[in-house]
């Protein structure tokens, strides 16, 4: 039979790359900082085998094991609230709903709002989920240039890609405005007002993708564009993938009130609701076992490798490579300068089994971004941080030679 | 901000009837036969707490807190085949993909096959959740004329809108052939092929969903219609919320391969994967722990209400309601005969506290079943079955007289 797909499947491909690229990751002696995984340290093992026991021992199994609301349980979307309200200064009268990861929230965000043909403007550098989702719904990203040294979009051409929307095609502006997935990068504080200020003037609603917003690690904060959201322009969504665990599917979503319902009926007919033992358990974590404990170690943890990391790149020659140092979160996006061959760079840490992903991989167009690479700091040990880039050293002398013999 | 949402969300409604009868299910000294909930004595609390223990105690935590694959865990996967295999004699060279209940799979079905106008063909009373989800990909669900005493679709029926169907709009059929959601029938095996080959006649595809499928507790199984697929047409769902635990969200799906493949880009894109937790535990479970006896004892404690539940019915007066008797599954659909009104008789069942699900709610068209009402018997204990349908002989007395006032 010759099987006919929806239009919009027609825009959306698997990443072969991710695919391989974690089979190299699993083999041995592979040194990875190629995704955003957590520390193998990061999960609280004790913390979670004791509420687990106590949640088959001592709870009513009806509360864990058993349907329940499409918008989860209300004790943890209480409990949400309140942390980001405190955590994040983020004191706001929408509901939480919770969602399988931050993930879910792109997507069901992305059908409730966007007919096919519709455009979502993001970073020109982003997470390739938040892409493939606008994709999967026969929607278009397209990118706001950006000005990387400012850590922010160019906003001269954010004003002029919106003033330029005659046919208000545009519904949506897809930011990770803090320890930006791939670049490190943090929008500052003036920079979030202005881009708020153009999304109030031009109508458009701002989607604020937060899932490594608790992991600071040096300075002070900068104000989440959802606690200055006086008029219900900002879905903010954030995970618990990166402060408990990837695999519990645990994030949630916040939206004004008639964004909020749209989403619960999406929700409900998407899988109806999320894993209710994770939520339980999570409620139990963040009422009985203190749970910010828990993320001041995650901070600690990361902070040590991310210290190591760019005390081992700051040896490298600073002609040859550039980055912008984080002050939290999972990456670390580096630049090769002119000088540097990026494919023989790659190439050289490739056969010294060194991962990397390539800037193209997580750029909207899927080009233009050959001299940038993402690191992840998060998962590999400090020893594997050490000789990882020592290695780099090796393979920006190679890739050095590699440009001057294509130049001859 | 006046909010623009996509059209697909305009043919979605919230169900508030769910939500009402939910409060009233949760209120003291309600018998409730609404809801398709499992009883609270069907979760293998022992057995699950053993198994979590040992995860978290022998496992290494990666297995089942990290990220993983889309498809789901690998051992998974092939334990699910091999028990359909066994159990439903479905040998088919498709691959299993693990999402997060069966409402997940229709929602990624929906998504990589229907355009906007798109119909799915879908028995006259069927599962809402599986509506809401054709709706909400702005595709329209169509309601094929059901032959109730045969347990079938009408076939001369079905033929016709596929005949007529000149613009091939009709992409799927959507069926929960065995122990059917809210009928409680089964589609005899002759029928079952005959709707086979209309499919392939037409060259639409059945997206078969078998939540319900384990639970037999009378007679013999009839062959699944995955079980004869020989033209790569059937799309094969099942459910571990019915005989595992709701709240886990744990299901699957088989698809030929080039849907297949599409299915796991749309999951990737709605939630990554399915929680791992489970995945790893509910693996084994499957291989170490008797699943099979778990589910043996399911039966028996599903037949028992059943069996108890259809003694009651037949003390009712057989003039004025009529059932189907299920062989299986977790609901017996039951017609009220026009001597009897039927809004006294809801009426009358509610003041008592008696809840039931009336037939509209779960028909396409939300009328015609009038005369209709559903009940489930998996989750009520045997003393509130008793007084449920108890109850129900003094409200069809009740409304036979209103039925007479009425018709004076």
């Amino acid at each position: 039979m010759h099987y006919q797909f929806a239009n919009r499947m027609n825009h959306l491909e698997g990443s072969a790359l991710r695919e391989n690229a974690k089979k190299n990751m699993e083999a041995k002696d592979v040194i990875s900082f190629a995704y955003g995984y957590p520390s193998i340290d990061a999960f609280p093992m004790d913390t979670l085998r004791t509420i687990s026991e106590r949640m088959y021992t001592e709870f009513d199994p009806e509360t864990f094991l058993q349907y329940g609301p499409s918008e989860g349980l209300p004790e943890l979307r209480k409990l949400v609230k309140k942390r980001i309200e405190e955590q994040a200064a983020i004191d706001s009268d929408d509901e939480v709903m919770i969602v399988s990861g931050s993930t879910q929230a792109m997507d069901l965000v992305i059908k409730v709002l966007c007919n096919e043909g519709d455009i979502v403007l993001c970073e020109e550098q982003t997470f390739s989920g938040a892409v493939n989702a606008i994709k999967s719904y026969g929607a278009i990203p397209v990118a706001v240039p950006m000005n990387v040294s400012e850590e922010c979009l160019d906003l001269g051409a954010l004003e002029e890609i919106l003033a330029n929307d005659s046919q208000h095609r545009i519904k949506l502006l897809y930011l990770i405005p803090t320890f930006q997935n791939p670049l490190g990068t943090s929008i500052p504080l003036e920079k979030r007002k202005e881009i708020y200020a153009l999304a109030k003037k031009y109508g458009i609603l701002i989607f604020e993708d937060d899932p490594y917003g608790d992991l600071l690690y040096f300075g002070d904060p900068i104000p989440k564009m959802k606690s200055f959201d006086t008029d219900e322009l900002v879905i903010y969504a954030g995970s618990f993938s990166k402060i408990l665990a990837p695999s519990t599917r645990l994030g949630f979503v916040m939206a004004p009130q008639p964004i909020f319902e749209k989403l619960v009926l999406a929700k409900q007919v998407s899988d109806s609701h999320t894993n209710f033992y994770w939520q339980v358990l999570l409620t139990e974590f963040m009422e009985n076992y203190h749970f910010e404990t828990h993320v001041n170690y995650l901070k600690e943890l990361y902070r040590e490798k991310l210290t190591v990391m760019l005390a081992e790149l700051a040896k490298l020659p600073s002609e040859a490579i550039r980055y912008i140092e984080p002050t939290g979160g999972y990456f670390i996006c580096c630049e090769l300068s002119d000088e540097v061959d990026e494919e023989a760079f790659l190439d050289y840490l490739f056969d010294h089994k060194v991962i990397v992903i390539p800037g193209n991989v997580m750029s909207v167009a899927g080009k233009g971004y050959e001299k940038f690479f993402r690191m992840n700091f998060t998962k590999p040990s400090v020893e594997e941080i050490q000789l990882g880039i020592q290695q780099m050293n090796e393979a920006i002398e190679y890739a050095r030679k590699a440009q001057i013999s294509k130049a001859i």
